[in-house]
């Protein structure tokens, strides 16, 4: 099954446009997970085994595994998640972009290694770039469009013709880099005007959406401008305000389903 | 002592401005380092020890390793230069590029878990992406500016107020991010028209130039358009031609050099 149907399915399954992103950060997490051999694991593990039924897609963040040499935990999370609950896709945040011989590579890092369902690429460097993950059809590849931090206005707004880099990247993606229908966009749920803008230009197109929660972006704005002609079309992350929601030994899980199911029953609002 | 200043001694140590790429690829190394635990290693210091004398640094790009698992051989390729050869500045390329918040783990994975003295870094997220390693003041920070692969011309060359974006990018390297005098730019050298405009931008701006050798690029074009005007200010990388020159078990390394002198000696007949 490919990534897109596989997405639709568990959003249907679990009435969700929800993604849980994955980055745990050592000094965030409840203490006895701190300074531990298997702490991330620990401690996603019970993150997902409490939000599963909640969610559309989980979102494990790469460097928060490399800048700690911890792939061996982002493996296990990884394999987790594929045992358990092998319905949900999981997407690996990387942002990779290199030219096309080291984009094997990644490639292979991401699919071969991981053997994930779906990742984030950086356009930058162009068509070669892309191709070695556009070439695994049945996988999704999620290139940044607009995304949700402030610097994104140095590079992706600058006018091309008069247009906004942005725009033309979606074009782009709809016209050039979709030809095997599995291309995704990310647009940063912080600038609801400029996702609108983008669906009008990608209407077909499944947008990974970060930047609800911790980075404030509204979630009735995002899912009004954001959502396609069947209400559906979004993947929306939310990382930091759910996994630590709570850093209370006792109860972190619960109030990480708790801040999970508020925001997949606030984006249902808006469908 | 801070990347530039390492840079420039080790390069006028060895009358040098050639690069070497670590890019491990298991089928191509000689067949009795292929499918070993620790054949990345020792390939790479075979190659290290036969080369120390003709390069300005060491450049390993990280996917070659992390495709594979390899991070461990990754850590300990830097290591063995850092203790056998410690004036030799490290690049590691990973092209990494995230909103704030990730980009200070993707900094602490170069910086502090490999300890490298320069990463490549992408610009496509703006200011906050960039800012984390920016920091980190005696670090060097090499931003993609124009690459060179071919892809480059899909995004990089599109016109920004009449003038491609590269050059935009180079601007803002020069006058936005290099507030701690530690940024340099990817320049490819199969573009050598390119390199003579972002070098009339950034005139103080150290190059990092791949795409000589496998990629084609002439080092006679890219010296005379990319070079400052103390007849430096280009670190020049190549990588298959000098890796693979041989597969010879036993004269792959006395090969790798003369691919690696060849290369230097050709680079300074332009400077």
């Amino acid at each position: 099954m490919n990534f897109l149907d596989k997405i639709n399915d568990s959003s249907d399954k679990n009435n969700s446009l929800l993604c849980i992103g994955i980055d745990p950060i050592n000094d965030k997490l409840p203490k006895h997970f701190r300074n531990t051999e298997n702490g991330y694991f620990e401690f996603s593990k019970k993150i997902i085994d409490s939000t599963h039924d909640l969610v559309c897609a989980y979102k494990p963040q790469i460097a928060h595994f490399s800048s700690v040499g911890k792939e061996y935990e982002l493996e296990k999370i990884i394999n987790y998640i594929k045992t358990n609950y092998p319905d949900i896709p999981i997407i690996l945040d990387a942002k990779r972009g290199d030219i096309g011989s080291t984009a094997e590579q990644y490639a292979k890092e991401s699919f071969e290694r991981y053997g994930v369902d779906a990742v984030t690429i950086n356009p930058y460097l162009g068509f070669d770039s892309l191709k070695p993950f556009l070439d695994y059809k049945d996988k999704g590849i999620i290139l940044l469009c607009r995304t949700s931090n402030p610097g994104a206005v140095n590079i992706q707004d600058l006018l091309v013709d008069g247009e906004p880099l942005y725009k033309r990247v979606a074009s782009l993606i709809v016209n050039e880099w979709n030809y095997n229908n599995n291309c995704l966009a990310v647009v940063g749920a912080t600038w609801p005007t400029q996702m609108k803008e983008i669906r009008d230009i990608a209407k077909n197109i499944v947008f990974l959406v970060p930047g609800v929660g911790t980075q404030g972006g509204s979630i009735k704005d995002l899912v009004i401008n954001g959502k396609n002609e069947a209400g559906k079309g979004l993947i929306i992350s939310s990382s930091r305000s759910i996994l630590y929601a709570s850093q209370d030994e006792f109860n972190f899980s619960d109030k990480a389903r708790q801040a999970a199911k508020e925001i997949r029953d606030n984006i249902n609002l808006y469908r």
